[in-house]
């Protein structure tokens, strides 16, 4: 049905490559603002969702709990996020992200947007939009729609 | 300029997840087929294009030249490749895909794509092809298109 006037490849195909080039265009662009890719991940969540725990986070960011235990300390050290003991349960901290967090994570993605868009004009303006509006829908599908059933 | 109307993620945010999502639906089509991942990525390859020697092959899978000899050595196991002496080259050996193998591949090919066609059915006919349209042309730039200038 998708697949009038001819093959076409597989998507997986066809979008790990063009995954593989955005994040390699993303690495000096965080380089310069001392941040490293999964910093960018937890700034961005911290940023947008109401995210507090770091279990919780790592769950968000589809990482192990362990593995951004290293990154939570850099970030903090860093003074781009605040870890505070948890009122309701001592023993547990609440992540927030500070101002110059914000400010950090803002600043990375405009320029990285910035150099998306560049991307994104090579489509016309219609297919941009549609392209963007598919990206938005098939991202947000729960895992189990992409399996066979 | 494609942020009209507010905000939106970053694209290799949307769509790693997405990549990730199609290659772990893959893996059971695969598996049914009995061939691996690179197994499939060289099979396509040889079935798609004029590629005949392990360095060509290797370049066009984006895989390491010394990491797809085992692969090769299961495909010609499983009678889906063929390797015979280059007759320019006696060193060197031709590879060519046998019809077993267009077979294998095309069967695994038919079954990731009509899983793929279910995923799209979730977006409108126009969008589903702007889509597969953005996202042909954004999978072939030459990657120097995608840094950052």
């Amino acid at each position: 049905m998708t697949n009038q006037g001819g093959e076409r490849r597989d998507l997986a195909a066809m979008l790990a490559p063009l995954v593989r080039s955005l994040i390699a265009a993303e690495l000096p662009v965080l380089a310069a603002h001392g941040i490293s890719m999964w910093g960018y991940a937890v700034l961005s969540t911290l940023d947008d969702s109401p995210v507090r725990t770091q279990t919780a986070l790592a769950e968000a960011i589809g990482a192990d709990k362990t593995r951004i235990i290293g990154t939570l300390d850099e970030l903090q050290q860093s003074g781009l996020i605040a870890r505070d003991p948890d009122p309701d349960d001592r023993r547990a901290r609440l992540l927030s992200i500070t101002p110059n967090g914000r400010k950090a994570r803002r600043s990375a993605r405009a320029a990285i947007q910035a150099n998306e868009d560049r991307l994104l004009a090579q489509l016309s303006p219609a297919d941009r939009r549609a392209f963007l509006r598919a990206v938005q829908i098939l991202s947000t599908l729960p895992p189990e729609d992409l399996a066979e059933s």
